[in-house]
């Protein structure tokens, strides 16, 4: 019997449409033979969508997303220098709408050193962990106001809100995750001893759940202390777990020393599987090099598998596919060579070579 | 005409004392032949202190420190294991104390790559520049709560709070300080397509102040770009101005790039002087090699000469003492010997040898 994978894309803006192209281009190659039927939904969403239309994510447009079985999603953004789109308005009406809508409370980013890729860090030994970000609270929540904006007297606010119930999920997950890892080890990273409150829930949160997978060890860190071990001994980590702002500033760090945010991948995932997850490489939409097929696609490409990984549920057909992508993608990078400049296409079609 | 310098010593827990002891001395050898007396009052303090009396930091203790010209403060804190102590309650009832209630408000922090220090990135080029770091206000504030805690249904909540007189005044000293520097240039580093409100008061005031310095250069960068930067292009930053929770985890990350933060030196400083300021190695206590004559004191010793660069106020003797500090710290670092296993008194005397 014939399966469909129900694909919503958004390619988004700048780099967008090129890096995820070769992502498409992959995950079909990678079902080629498969009996699985891939069928492709492309919406038109974005700053340059907002520009013309004044769109940013309408109802009726979620709605259909709502239908999809995942979302692939390239990267949205305006150029920074552009004025007439309001700062942030993109990525937050469009970005963090759908994955504060479908409940994407599950970021996941995988962090790994692949031989052959250079690191900013003189000796970065083995780096293979993963970053469960919680996705949908926070300091994210865009529950902050200001008073007597522009005066002497100005006051903003932001708030960060955190929830037993959301906290438990992202924990349970990441232990979860743990369990199914060599290493079986959880990192809390926040920082409670400033941050009493929401601290204290998220420490008491892993304590409680840690009782539940005694085969995984815990342990917990500042925020601050976890970037030094980044940059010193990032092979400590094997599963961090962390709130959405610690979360965003450690994995764009992880993607740094793991030779660039040009490999990063990330899900958003729905853990209910009542609404689609969402798939996009963690770098952004770098106007400045969009449309000369110079970005690179493999953090796209790797989304494809974080996504087909996700939607088999285990699936033997789903889940030797994204292996298969993963395998290619470590064979691709592992001989690159310094200083060759291949297009996008190229990267892709060398990557689907190796499938 | 004889000049007395007050000083107050808060040598704290674990390492602390080791390191203010070399601290102490340095700044004395610095000073001499100079027409200062040097005045120490010391204050027994942390979480030793509060084993035994169960004080934080009393009323009395804290009107006796107002009068002193500055404190030169070790390090506080209990061990990671000691379960005696509430976590995070000294750090929070003497450390942000002091810096809240004496008006602390810029967390100054150098970073620097002295020559013969290892940097653990491969090719770290020329590091020097400093993070103005606001100090009273954003998500340290201690403004959050907490709903049915312990429950399914918990809530916790963390506010950050910002004003634009807290704001600007750090933000014109960052201004100010770049101003008297090389390179001229200031980063504001933020996160303000999410955190919004407090995002804006950030940018609205780094632009009105940018008004008054035409000389000084700016640009902004979101907190996760930043943290990349630290590990890519460290070279870039010149003057960064940032919040308290960025600027604690930006700081930290410097301090490990610039060969760990053993070097890092801080001053918590009243930009009034109408309450002492205060001047701390960046580093913790270190519990596990406290008493061990193990800790490096350069930090500390480096926090001397900014205190003593902030008390003299331009006075060219204190200037002068603190310049020769900072000389010293550079060429005993130069030397340093890999591998070589020197005591904690063994480095203050070297470096005091080359005053
Ligand atoms: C664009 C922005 C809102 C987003 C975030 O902060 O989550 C990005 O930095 C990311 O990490 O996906
Ligand atoms: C101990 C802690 C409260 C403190 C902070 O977060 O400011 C420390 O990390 C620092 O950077 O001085």
């Amino acid at each position: 019997m014939t399966q469909t994978l129900d694909l919503a894309v958004i390619p988004g803006d700048g780099i967008g449409p090129e890096v995820t192209a070769e992502a498409l281009k992959v995950l079909r190659k990678a079902l080629d033979g498969e009996d699985v039927e891939v069928k492709e939904t492309h919406y038109s969403l974005g700053a340059q969508h907002w520009l013309t239309t004044g769109e940013t994510l309408p109802d009726d447009v979620l709605d259909d997303l709502r239908g999809r079985d995942a979302i692939l999603f390239g990267a949205v953004g305006a150029a920074p220098g552009d004025t007439r789109i309001p700062s942030g308005l993109i990525e937050r009406e469009l970005l963090l709408k759908l994955r504060f809508t479908l409940d994407h409370c599950v970021n996941l980013r995988p962090s790994r050193l692949y031989a052959g890729v250079g690191s900013p860090l003189a000796a970065p030994g083995e780096i293979d962990f993963i970053v469960v970000r919680e996705g949908t609270e926070g300091p994210y929540v865009g529950n902050g106001g200001a008073l007597r904006t522009g005066t002497p007297h100005e006051i903003a606010t932001e708030v960060s809100v955190n929830t037993a119930y959301g906290v438990e999920r992202v924990v349970r997950d990441a232990f979860r995750r743990a369990s199914q890892r060599l290493r079986k080890k959880v990192t809390l990273v926040h920082k409670h001893n400033v941050l009493v409150h929401a601290g204290h829930l998220w420490k008491r949160t892993v304590e409680a759940v840690a009782a539940e997978f005694p085969e995984v060890e815990h342990d917990y860190l500042h925020v601050d202390a976890a970037t030094i071990f980044l940059v010193t001994d990032p092979g400590r980590f094997d599963v961090i777990v962390t709130d959405n702002l610690f979360g965003d500033i450690l994995t764009d760090l992880a993607g740094a020393v793991t030779g660039g945010i040009g490999l990063a991948a990330s899900g958003n995932i729905n853990l209910d599987r009542a609404a689609p997850s969402m798939f996009e490489p963690v770098h952004g939409s770098a106007p400045d090099i969009a449309g000369q097929q110079k970005a690179d696609p493999t953090a796209a490409i790797l989304s494809a598998a974080l996504l087909l990984d996700h939607v088999g549920q285990g699936d033997a057909v789903f889940a030797a596919a994204a292996a298969r992508i993963e395998a290619a993608v470590k064979a691709d990078v592992e001989f690159r060579i310094v200083g060759e400049q291949r297009t996008t296409a190229h990267i892709g079609d060398a990557i689907a070579a190796r499938l």
